[in-house]
Order: structure tokens, then C-alpha cells, then sequence
């Protein structure tokens, strides 16, 4: 008798690697990554059950951008193991089933041994949208923080605040340091401020990574520049005091998507 | 002793008309008008009990259109009466604080004496979504009706079926009779499909009033054209049966939304 003998026969390995695009509304969930307790909903813990369910075998399951509590994806990259032989589409049309349209699971395709959606992603885009406007929107509110004050904001300084974050820096003034010893540095390659007409204003960021809370608390120093409360010499002197409580709060995290991760080719699994 | 001595004076009567704009997400309401059971949530439960709140006395809502449980509203037009000399700047907000952002009234105005908001209403105009893609949209699925199959639809045909629902027609075919005498003639001004992009079409159709699920039933026929299973003929000969068992269910409630309610001028308060 073994751990996996449902069916009394030896057991297959799971040998075939699979990425596949995830599209959430984070509303619901605590957020991507599987939590210890069972009643936590998170998007990770209803995917791999539902992955149990379909495949038959559990799954270690692997993801670009591991997103908090409430934030939502359009373009997450998740990469797990099936058997030899697996009908990709069977499993694309169960998993729609099981957790669409709130959970999105498309694009399944077969995808190189040492492929691995977190340490083979070259670059991660996110888009944060602030609404800067008098008058809230139900149906913007679940995807954009609401700034009525002032109006408008100093999109121009906006934008020019954005700049001291271009290139590679240690962003220790804007995450939430897992642990003494952790490395902040990140490289920025671009930070840009969207004007979608009717006070929808995006901030489409994109970094080889981020760490945690890092784009939030952008967003907050940013929009702390449009409401002239900090300018564009405080957002150099924050990041270089690389000190956690020089920073802002973080952004509600409502608005924010990660929206893109790219792969470029290059594996690093 | 009164009805309304709660502060012991005269009381005065709310003589100044004021008409807003509303925007809702039906999602969580079981419709725009109130019901008896206190315990069921609607959008003119929300709206009078906070307005009681605000302007300290009762208040007698009046709305363009009574939408369904679960549909929506960008520009829904109430009425209401208020007292002389009311801030009505300060009941806005109030009532931003108290409902929004899941119910949003703004633009509150003063009216002549004699508007109402739906005996004075011209024309209505409302939206129904349709998303015809292989995948479902989590950002769109609280507002869109998914229809996968067939990819595409026929939008020729469901445009062309658009053209014997204008005019001036009886609609009993494609609306829940409220009683057996109640006449379900309405003149619809416009009907017509709009391409959005990946898969997202609107119906945009106007009419003078609307009857009870009248949208959603054309809509539920149109996309039965665009699945190819009826054709123009039939939906000219369901109009003209006048006959409710002819017509089809209605289509989903959550991609409905009232976009638009005119007055133009003419009073019939």
C-alpha cells in the first residue's frame, strides 16, 4: 500500500508541463496564494482543488505574480505537471466549468520541462487605476480607487515623479520586507500615467519583478505628488532613505491587475 | 397631538421638486422599487430610507423605470419633494456617504412643480450586453451576458431582426402582463446592435416606455436569430401574435442597464 493507490496500480508520474493564463475578480478571494486554513478562500486553493478534481492527482502549482487580498489579474501565468497524454482542452472546459467566470483559466498549452511561471518570467506589467472624479461609479468602484480630491490631480506631476523610478534600485522605502535579509533591488523599465477619459487615470507599471505591496505604495507616493502633498524631489528621497517608514501606506489594493508577465524566452527553471 | 409632532411645531409641507440621476449595480438589489417585506434589499428602499435620514421626513420616490432584480442603472431619474430652502448640495452628499459607491444619485436639481419622474419621461433608453467569446471575462461577467456558442454570431441577422420592432406595435408578445387590460403598446424609436470589440456587442434600443421584460425578451429573440434558430420572419410574426407563450424567456437580468431617461421639454405631470 502506497500514499496513491486509489486504484491498486502503480502510479504515474506527472511528467508534462503546463502554463496556462489565470483572469480573477479578487474581490472574493484572500488573495492568489494557498493559506493554511481551509475556510480561506484564495485563488491558488480553488485552483488546485479543481485541478484534483479533473486530473486525478495533485498539483504543485507555480504562478508568476503571487497577488494580495483583493487585487485582481488579467494576464497571471500559472505552470503545473499533467500525465503524458492529457487532453489540455478537457481540462480547460472543466476548469471553466468549476470556477468561471469569477476565476478564468484559459490558454492551456504544453510548455518546455524547465519552464516555471514564477522564476521563468522576464518581466511583470501591473496597472493600477485611480478614478479622479467628483462623482464615484458603482460599476468602476470594484476596479478603481475613487480620489475626488483635488480635481483634478497634477497629472503632469504625476508623471515626472515616475521618472527617479525607472532603472534599478533597492525599493526597500516602498515593500513589506519578508525578512531581514531579503535583496529589494528591482528593475524598473517603465512607469507611465494613462489618461482613459472621464477621470480614469492608469498607472501601467512594469518591472522584472516586484516586491511585496511595491506598486501600491508607488501608486500612494504618486498620487501623494498629483495632490501636492509630496513632489518629485521627496519621491527621490524616499527611495533612497530605503527606509520602510519614510514611504506612504500602500494604495487600496481594489486597483490594481496584473496585467502582463513575459517570458522573452528566456528560462531560468 | 400629530402625526408629525416630533418636535412639538407646525409642520411644513416638502412643496420643492427636485429630480436626480441614480446609477446602481442591480447585483446585490431585488429591484428598484421597494417592497413590503423590510428585509428585502431594493435600490428605493436604500434611496428613502436614507433620504428620510437626510431631510428628516418622509419622502415619496418617484423613478423613470422600475428595473428587475438585477439590473442595472447608469442614468435612472427619480423625483422626490423636498423643503423650502433644503442644501441640496448637502443632501448630495449625504447621500454619496450613506449609498455610495453601489448606489450613486447625483445631480440633484430643483424641477418645475409638475415633473415627475416617470409620468414626464419621453423616451428610455437601455443597453443589453452580450459577450460572444470562446472565454468568459471575470471583469465583465457582472454585466454581460456570455454567449459562447456559436463564435461568431450572426450579427447581420440579429441586426436585421431589429427592424420589425420599430415602431409603434403592441408588445404583449415580449412582455409579462401585469393585468388583463393593462395596454402593451409602445413605440420603439431605435434598436441596434453595436460592435464593441473582443466579442462585446451592445443592443442599444429607446423607446417611449418600456413594458415589464420587454428588453430582455427582444433581446433573448435577437440572439435566438444570431444562433441561427429563428429567423426576421419570426420575430415579425411573434410581434404579431401578440402572444406571451409565442415569445421566448427573457434573457439574463445582469446585462440589462438603463442607460438614458429624456424628458424633452414635455410635462405631463
Amino acid at each position: 500500500m502506497t500514499l496513491f493507490d486509489e486504484e491498486a496500480q502503480p502510479v504515474p508520474t506527472p511528467s508534462r508541463r503546463v502554463r496556462a493564463l489565470v483572469a480573477y475578480d479578487g474581490s472574493g478571494f484572500s488573495g492568489f496564494a494557498a493559506q493554511l486554513q481551509p475556510e480561506v478562500r484564495t485563488v491558488a486553493g480553488e485552483i488546485t482543488a479543481s485541478l484534483r478534481k479533473v486530473l486525478g492527482h495533485p498539483v504543485d502549482l507555480a504562478v508568476a505574480g503571487r497577488t494580495d487580498k483583493g487585487v485582481h489579474a488579467r494576464g497571471q501565468v500559472v505552470s503545473f505537471d499533467v500525465l503524458d497524454g492529457t487532453d489540455l482542452g478537457v481540462v480547460e472546459k472543466s476548469l471553466l466549468k468549476m470556477l468561471g467566470p469569477r476565476i478564468v483559466v484559459s490558454s492551456l498549452e504544453l510548455a518546455p520541462p524547465e519552464f516555471h511561471a514564477r522564476f521563468s518570467a522576464t518581466s511583470r506589467l501591473y496597472r493600477y487605476t485611480v478614478l479622479n472624479r467628483a462623482v464615484p461609479d458603482p460599476f468602476l468602484a470594484p476596479t478603481a480607487w475613487w480620489v475626488a480630491d483635488p480635481l483634478p490631480l497634477d497629472l503632469a506631476g504625476m508623471r515626472a515623479a515616475c521618472d527617479p523610478l525607472i532603472g534599478e534600485h533597492d525599493f526597500s522605502a516602498f515593500c513589506r520586507r519578508p525578512d531581514a535579509d531579503a535583496d529589494l533591488t528591482r528593475r524598473v523599465t517603465d512607469a507611465r500615467w494613462e489618461e482613459a477619459g472621464d477621470g480614469v487615470l492608469h498607472l501601467w507599471i512594469q518591472a522584472n519583478a516586484f516586491c511585496h505591496q511595491m506598486v501600491r505604495s508607488v501608486t500612494a507616493v504618486l498620487v501623494d505628488v498629483g495632490r501636492g502633498r509630496r513632489n518629485v524631489a521627496d519621491v527621490t528621497r524616499i527611495l533612497r532613505s530605503r527606509d520602510r517608514a519614510a514611504g506612504p501606506s500602500p494604495a487600496p489594493p481594489h486597483g490594481l491587475c496584473l496585467w502582463e508577465v513575459r517570458y522573452d524566452g528566456v528560462r531560468r527553471g
